[in-house]
């Protein structure tokens, strides 16, 4: 080899090196900003399609607890598939550590055509390559298939044992943060069904005021910020009622004014214990919305005696929905309330007690959403020709038929199949 | 230039470019891999240094809420700077998203030598840039000291440029995380206290049953992950008691035979309500913990007449710091019982009821630690002398004077300090 020869073969591969370099940087850069653990896998496998040049590519992570081997597919919904940890190409890869770069798939023993008759799709080529934590212990699998232009070179291998190791660290971050994610929402939900279900009556309470909250958000197309403190505050704006003696918040009898009293106090303690809870950043609304619930628009409520605007619009939404679940409640000795003349209090009380435009959108609720959540707990064996049935119509649509008598067999037929839920018991658990 | 000198430009500055490539890449393996967001700062402030070949860096973080920078710093304890958000050199930067590349600091009239001063530190160049998110907002300030060959170059802030942008990544990620640990933590320890706080007898219980149960813990030299699952089944040992109807929980006089099987569900309670929740993965044996605290190792505790090694330690170790606060709190119309006489009860019961070595573990606890946990809520006027003084006995010690009497006029001193806070009473809150 000349000097020049040697000069240009220097040049050619530094400037190979570094076009590897820049893409490795740029896939950092993307993976780096992601903390959402399924929007991550999905990056993840996007951006080795890309610098590998391949058709697609899939990641499996490792569930230790379980054996299994596990990935998203993007498949409408976004779902997963799994399987055990030891089974296919990418079990052997997992339990084995190796890497197995397969540059003719049906020429190879190992290769299971199975699953492309399945498909129909033809897998040519393929690379498959455990990827390690820091401790070097094997906690996913890589496998990108069908590269564009022949089989994958060692060149590409190395690139992928580069990505490999970027995307396990921002795995683990994400699973870290994803699994205390969980804890918290997990935490709040439980201690949420715990409280109410100290007495009958109020057992399900807050999980029905949160559906019912959320579903009204939804209507009203609050955005998703909005939509997560609102339901937040559904789940613990009854929290106050562990500072509140049993021994009136269950009462069966009439209160006095004093016993009345004492329990309206529930409310302004919500906000005292709320307050005393650090709050990530998009939540800290969450004490101010889940007090506002007794608050009336016409500055009537308690526990600040708010009027209008000073109520948070969560707070708003929250009256309504507290008051609906409470009236259509079934009660010791008693059926629900007549659904006509639930709808005729939340009405009537429209633009003094509650926000008109609430009122409104709670009017506009599905009757297959609003049959699920006053069903909440006992959903198993609702009927799916029902609910489809019931998605036509809403809770305005009932009260309508309800008042004025059926004026048609579909009326006569929705009216039928909503009350055959609404008036249905059960024995009590 | 002839070809030749062309080539090798090329050339020289390909490898300049693939060595800056190779130090932005390890930078990011560094950085990623970090989540908790001290040592993550720590980290930056440590990369950059070395890559920017200076003596000095810190990162200051833009609090938006308070309108503040703040910084870590490592003195000794790690501890925290904060000063308003457009003070200095490093606000001017946050304020103005300009770069400040200062080759003399002496010879610039924005920076201020004040601190030099205070420090005994001499500033020679420095380099200061903002940090900004990927929506392009600055979330902080880098203030880089005294390169080592002169002043910063274009090249270092193109350098420091990148880091920024991958340090703002993983920063941001490090504060979702730190957000939502945070409210998580908060959130068990406010309804820890809320729940015990229902009765005058209970308040603080948890709270100092999880104060000592770590105190033991770290005596045991348990590593921290067994010391973090030990905290929480602490906190959240009594959770159970939700589920007990208070008019039997909080009875005054002697219990029934019925009644106190009613109060015993609360440890089966604890367990069922905990096993609800998802807890992230070192804490899965979190209910576990929580639910043996009234299993005794001789199999006669419950709920589940666990027997010796069935019991977790943790368990084991929560049961005695149960038995402890139990005996030692103030009652309505009472004093605590006397020291050695509750230390007496846990020593008859040490190898029937409680673990010896858990047993011998508690006797080896600082008085000044006893102290501030017995007062745990009053500990504001605790006399530092006292802690000092106090620091030098175990509750042994004070078991032994008590019983047989002071041999030394010091060990006198120690019983009247102790015995000084443990028998004072303050009017009830």
């Amino acid at each position: 080899m000349t000097a020049d020869e040697t000069f240009a073969a220097d040049l050619e591969s530094l400037q190979f090196e570094n076009q590897r370099l820049h893409s490795l940087l740029d896939v950092t850069q993307t993976l780096s900003s992601v903390i959402d653990l399924d929007t991550l896998l999905f990056k993840i496998m996007d951006v080795v399609k890309i610098n590998l040049r391949a058709d697609r590519c899939t990641v499996f992570l490792l569930d230790k607890e379980r054996n299994e081997l596990w990935s998203k597919v993007a498949m409408g919904v976004k779902s997963e598939i799994r399987f055990p940890a030891n089974k296919g190409i990418a079990g052997f890869v997992a339990t084995s550590g190796e890497v197995l770069n397969i540059p003719d798939a049906y020429a190879d023993y190992r290769f299971n055509p199975d699953i492309d008759k399945k498909t129909g799709y033809k897998t040519e080529n393929m690379l498959t390559m455990p990827m390690r934590d820091k401790q070097n212990e094997v906690i996913g699998v890589f496998q990108v298939l069908n590269r564009k232009d022949g089989p994958f070179t060692l060149a590409d291998e190395e690139l992928l044992g580069a990505i490999s190791s970027i995307a396990a660290s921002a795995i683990e971050n994400a699973i870290l943060y994803q699994e205390i994610r969980k804890s918290f929402v997990s935490f709040i939900e439980t201690l949420s069904t715990t409280l109410d279900a100290r007495d009958y009556i109020t057992s399900g309470h807050s999980r029905r005021v949160t559906l019912y909250a959320v579903q009204i958000a939804r209507l009203m197309r609050l955005d998703p910020a909005e939509i997560n403190r609102i339901r937040y505050a559904a789940l613990l704006h009854d929290i106050g009622k562990i500072g509140v003696p049993e021994i009136v918040l269950f009462k069966n009898k009439k209160l006095s004014d004093e016993e009345y009293e004492i329990i309206k106090r529930h409310a302004s303690l919500s906000k005292s214990i709320l307050s005393k809870i650090h709050f990530q950043k998009g939540l800290r609304d969450v004490p101010a919305i889940a007090s506002a619930h007794h608050e009336k628009i016409d500055g009537s409520g308690y526990p600040d005696g708010l009027k209008g605007d000073e109520i948070p619009l969560g707070g708003k939404i929250l009256a309504v929905c507290d008051v609906f679940d409470a009236l259509t409640s079934r009660r010791q000795y008693r059926d629900r309330m007549e659904i006509e003349k639930v709808v005729g209090i939340l009405e009537k009380e429209s633009g003094t007690a509650f926000e008109p435009f609430v009122v409104y959108q709670f009017k506009q609720i599905r009757l297959n959403v609003l049959v699920e959540i006053l069903e909440f707990g006992h959903n198993a064996d609702l009927s799916k020709i029902d609910l489809e049935l019931l998605k036509k119509y809403t809770l305005k649509d009932i009260v309508e038929v309800r008042k004025n008598g059926a004026k048609s067999n579909e009326d006569a037929v929705m009216e039928e199949t909503f009350m055959r839920y609404y008036l249905r018991t059960y024995r009590r658990d």
